[in-house]
């Protein structure tokens, strides 16, 4: 991520996190798993203003280690919002015409309840007394957050990745609130090679006794084993390529150590990325995140079930040199949605970032998703 | 690895490990680090006779968790050695024909000199005193064991993965000594995907705080650590294909758990593997062979050096849906054979086990190396 120029006309400057607490009756907001879980927290950033009708406003959802802060900057921080090279001024999601809404997931640690939330029952973290939530949940609390907000249809729904996963959860919960919806890199369910990598994280957090069973908020966190769980997530978001272009076999010194040092800059960059994760993400949210992408699953009917029509348009984008989640997983949206007589429009980027792409590869996606929303909105369909 | 009939005509039989052990002057064998390492004890097993001119023998080369034991079973053991599928008469290394040899590497726990081995100036395991050992040194480690046996020529050197690497190593170390080579799925150098991997395995291991520095064999093995790191290991093994096939998303008890119970038949293997793996390997010699595996680099002039011709005949396979070593990587060693006018035979089998296929997919490995074993030994080249 590029550092911001607080003056640049393009980005949508200073912006502040918002909070919206919710609770429902019967101990909170029914899950998936048969509990409940309330009050709920969501926290939430706003880009662009909504028009008189309510009728421009898009919903970005984010990936696994993603917040509500998409884009503009913090008062006292340099670095942007995570997607801010597709949200502002004339970008792919105009801040001029569009109301942008991003808000962090539930289970997550960036300001929404989650396992590192107080559990008001008893004062306390909630650690893994926090009730297991799925993606359709976390869509669930977003809607909380949309009705508050005064909004009846939603322009867009967008998002990369586990951002992907939600985009597809709205229309299949929501399909008449969603008039059109950009899935990227995503999927419909996880390959056993997904869940694997997903398990192998897991296990590497599980694995720390500073996990502690989840119970470490007093102690400090997991450092190690939440590392090595982000290490194989870098690895996997990159391609070959772009690790051969970024690190090739060059060495952090010059000279092999012959010892257990960092000898190639790949191994410096994957410790460093570790090291620095643990600073910024609770690792019981890793888990409960990875496990609701696991679970996660419209194959089949679910996407769409049988009975039903709906008339959300679709701009589905996979990258070539993703091999994380694979171009084939879009194509079988696609195909799903084709049947169903859905307006869809599917493009294979061929960037060499891999997976990573959807974060940094802003060029192209911005072509194609200025195109689409601007037809949406003017109702060129 | 399938259960072996002890009357079964096409098994070697019941097997033993053998053991060599040298010691050179001034403080043992050199080694690329610039330290000295001996006594040096080498774990061998072989099958079949040497003839009378000993221009029969194959050395068979193990990859990073095997041993010594490629064929037969050991007396109460029922399974038998890793490569028993192609090792042993009437098979493709044909024990009535051939004489082979496979040995333990150095730096490994299954019999040879590592870093679980009596250090003799201390009468402790070595631990991580035990001095950086490169493929080139396991080779000429495997040389003593070659010249102890009478052997002048080896008539072939065959192995997968680092297994593939010591084959090319002994080409680039003893050229005259090697008549052909057959490295499968391998490569003339680590990618920084396949370091990054490696990197990954180790943080595991070294994240452990039974790992003590690699000082844990007076309390047991950092066995956490080192079953995430096998748990990397075995996604990379397998493929896409492979996995789905296998596992597909199938739940180990019908239904999810909402817990971090294994959920998937997927998360159940990855955690039997892990569990198993750490009762039969050593964590320390995982991390210096993963270490001599990522320092291994022949690639420009180093396999052949500009001034040397060679007359070693070889045969190169890799497997389509192995994305660990890609076939790209065999076709860079058979790009480069050509371009010194070295004859060799490529082939990419299009199995579907992924990496894992040099261990299981026999049968068309069976077809490829016999017939060139036949050509060499009746020197029809």
């Amino acid at each position: 991520m590029l550092k911001v120029d607080k003056k640049d006309p393009s980005s949508v400057g200073v912006v502040e996190t918002k909070y919206f607490t919710f609770a429902q009756e019967d101990g909170g907001m029914p899950l998936q798993c048969g509990e409940r879980l309330g009050p709920i927290t969501i926290a939430y950033e706003t880009y662009g203003k909504p028009n008189a009708e309510k009728s421009n406003a898009i919903l970005i959802l984010h990936a696994l280690s993603g917040d509500a802060h998409a884009a503009g900057i913090h008062p006292g921080l340099d670095n942007p919002g995570w997607w801010d090279e597709m949200v502002g001024p004339g970008k792919a999601f105009d801040t001029d015409r569009f109301f942008i809404i991003c808000s962090n997931v539930i289970g997550g640690c960036k300001g929404s309840t989650g396992p590192s939330s107080i559990n008001p029952k008893t004062g306390q973290p909630y650690a893994l007394d926090f009730p297991f939530v799925t993606i359709a949940d976390m869509v669930n609390a977003q809607c909380h957050l949309v009705n508050y907000l005064g909004i009846d249809q939603l322009l867009c729904v967008a998002g990369g990745s586990m951002g992907g996963m939600q985009v597809l959860q709205w229309v299949a919960s929501y399909p008449e609130r969603v008039r059109s919806a950009i899935p990227i890199a995503t999927t419909l369910k996880h390959s056993p090679q997904q869940i694997a990598f997903n398990e192998a994280a897991r296990q590497a957090i599980m694995a720390d006794p500073a996990w502690s069973n989840g119970d470490y908020y007093a102690y400090g966190q997991p450092e190690k084993g939440l590392s090595v769980a982000r290490m194989i997530g870098h690895i996997t978001f990159m391609s070959i390529d772009s690790m051969e272009k970024k690190f090739s076999r060059r060495l952090k010194n010059g000279t092999l150590s012959f010892s257990f040092e960092a000898d190639f800059e790949v191994e410096g960059y994957l410790r460093y990325r570790g090291a620095n994760f643990v600073k910024r993400f609770d690792a019981n949210s890793y888990l409960y995140l990875t496990k609701a992408i696991d679970y996660f699953d419209l194959s089949g009917g679910k996407l769409i079930p049988p009975d039903k029509k709906i008339s959300t348009k679709f701009l589905i984008i996979s990258f070539k040199s993703d091999w994380l989640y694979p171009s084939q997983q879009s194509q079988e949206i696609v195909r799903i949605l084709k049947r169903r007589h859905v307006d869809v429009t599917y493009c294979e980027l061929s960037s060499t970032y891999g997976h990573d792409a959807f974060l940094v590869e802003t060029g192209e996606q911005t072509n194609l998703i200025r195109h689409f929303l601007n037809n949406v909105y003017e109702e060129r369909f």
